[in-house]
């Protein structure tokens, strides 16, 4: 047995737990706050409710909001300026994948330094990061926890995937109401991004025990809830389910990384302006297939994880029953299920597939990939 | 739903993980470092490993390893003198949950003042602790992940139960190896103290869905694993398990607590020199006995983990099942079933009782507890 590494941030867990975020930078040694959000947390009126908060904690409080989906290197830079200019000392990120990344991106540079692009990889982070508290609102990135940071290289059109323990948040907030104001559609896409995670995670090369036991939970509570919290905004059960299930999937794929289907979602991602959890699940039961026979017994405990009866069945076919499941289930929440659905034709598929092999990710994907393996599994999910 | 929280230190897992000592008190920043551990680990050569480990990285080492089981006030205060002699700037514990008591214990005066009566009960730690590293030698005291510590108060023959996040120590490092100089009857002992942490953790009123993953396991874990880790000091599957167990019942417990098992037996182990696992496995199943009532369903899970058929049987049918388990575990394993087996008579209960009822970890657990209630539950242990 290797040497497994788990680290996880403080997390504060639970309805009302956005309104500990004053106190937790105070904990910190936190006086003048910068706090990244994007357009929809502020809509949402989430981005205010923290602002309230922090003044309340006698904390100067600067927001920048300037972030869009799939966050861009430049948003990045113009952020780290106003954390400077404002002699900012903590970086406050409140909303989804995008809004975490960019603000853990600012963080880097606030102490480190230098352009972006200088950290992409593993372990290029050399000084520590001014205090981060981050506010997850949707069930979904697990950036809160993790210790991964996706900034899209505008010049390059592909995603920088940054990856080091420096970018763990020193504390995790997540609060189920926050995902009370996200709608079906974006329910069900960042929901199969919380699947996607757990089972990259769960079949990842690096997975260790303790990866696992929060992966099954998460496949398990996805299984269970994501459907009824894609039916209704109220159903508080089914949100704090999947604010939990994102919240272990995310402390899995922190600690054993993840595969093929990030990989390659980081390269549609750093080129067209898509959203990550739908290109997720259109990629997932492609790549499940292509790493079956990799991990044939994992696959058999997923299904069982999905409430599939396994009874009697070889490894190899309940590993099927999970595959099989993933397309029920995206069938029956509407996320697409080809990219061609989403706009892509065959003209990106080799420069998407050389990006994709070189990606983070692939490194622990459980079945050796090959750029032909690539270009072939892009075209099958077209 | 109450809002948890969920905090852990960072851990390193595995077979030669205790090589990583050294390095990881550098990147604390530690140069001087106090390592505290007890006879036993420097007779099974794990304290001379770690000294040599931490030299290796260039560290000034200064070794205290005057520590008895169940270990007392004056030996903490003793600690201290050593550490501030030697001008020491971070802790290493070494060894089972009583060398890491006193080495969080140690820490918390050096940088606190006092006496280590003035930090019993919750949250009474105001000063950050110098940098603390804790290498766990047996499957057993979780202490390594805990925000726990349990120093004897000589003069009153009491336990103090200390508990501050502040004790969670920076980094955890757990090495399946060492527990191959354990014996069997030690095994059996911590392996029951591991299952007492798992199932207290699990009906503890404190519990969340992020220490019921932990928990759940840890009891799965134990109970498929520490009868061949009793049987056999070279089965290394078994000792991985066991180790894993321990660590994700530690994880369980600090953060839900504990309940009435602990504070029972922390009144007996104040006063008696017994050890602490073997007490936990006399009481375990009588308060499970009196618990049962609070907590059906999570005693109907508890027997599901343990691979009891449940099928078709209500949840108090089911709940005791868990409860003939363990008592059938602790025959197997020839861990002792009464107190009186281990020395106790009548006449300490009354005195024993006053101070369980006021134990901290009393306030958790599930079912109402008088002290009528207790000194019953010492008299059928007896």
């Amino acid at each position: 047995m290797h040497i497994s590494k788990f680290v996880t941030p403080e997390i504060i867990f639970g309805d009302g737990a956005v309104d500990q975020v004053g106190e937790s930078c105070r904990r910190l040694g936190a006086q003048k706050v910068l706090i990244v959000c994007d357009d929809g947390v502020m809509h949402a009126n989430w981005g205010e409710k923290v602002v309230k908060n922090c003044q309340d904690a006698n904390l100067a409080c600067t927001v920048f909001s300037d972030i869009t989906s799939n966050p861009k290197d430049k948003e990045v830079h113009r952020g780290v300026k106003v954390y400077l200019d404002n002699e900012c000392d903590a970086v406050v990120g409140v909303g989804g994948g995008s809004a975490l990344d960019a603000a853990k991106a600012i963080a880097i540079i606030a102490t480190n330094g230098g352009n972006i692009h200088d950290y992409e990889g593993v372990d290029k982070i050399d000084l520590p990061l001014p205090p981060l508290v981050m506010v997850s609102t949707t069930a979904g990135s697990g950036s809160e926890v993790s210790q991964f940071s996706i900034i899209v290289d505008t010049g390059l059109k592909k995603k920088l995937t940054i990856v080091s323990k420096s970018l763990i948040p020193d504390i995790a907030i997540v609060d189920p109401i926050t995902l009370s104001t996200k709608d079906a559609a974006l329910t069900a896409s960042t929901g199969l991004d919380v699947l996607t995670h757990a089972i990259e995670a769960y079949v990842s090369v690096a997975a260790t025990p303790l990866t696992d036991v929060q992966a099954k939970n998460a496949i398990s509570l996805v299984s269970e809830y994501l459907r009824p919290s894609v039916a209704s905004t109220s159903n508080k059960e089914a949100k704090n389910a999947m604010a939990m299930a994102s919240l272990q999937a995310g402390l899995a794929f922190s600690n054993a990384i993840l595969g093929a289907v990030h990989a390659m979602s980081h390269a549609i991602g750093g080129r067209f302006s898509l959203e990550h959890g739908e290109i997720n699940a259109v990629l997932l039961p492609y790549v499940m297939e292509y790493n079956l026979l990799a991990a044939p017994k994992q696959f058999a405990v997923m299904a069982e994880m999905m409430g599939e009866n396994i009874n009697g069945l070889t490894a190899m076919e309940a590993g099927k029953k999970a595959i099989s499941y993933v397309r029920k289930l995206a069938r029956d929440i509407g996320t697409p299920t080809t990219l061609s659905a989403m706009g892509l034709d065959e003209s990106a598929i080799p420069v998407m597939s050389q990006i994709a092999i070189k990606d983070a990710c692939m490194i622990t994907n459980p079945r050796d990939v090959t750029i032909r393996d690539v270009e072939e599994l892009f075209r099958l999910a077209l």
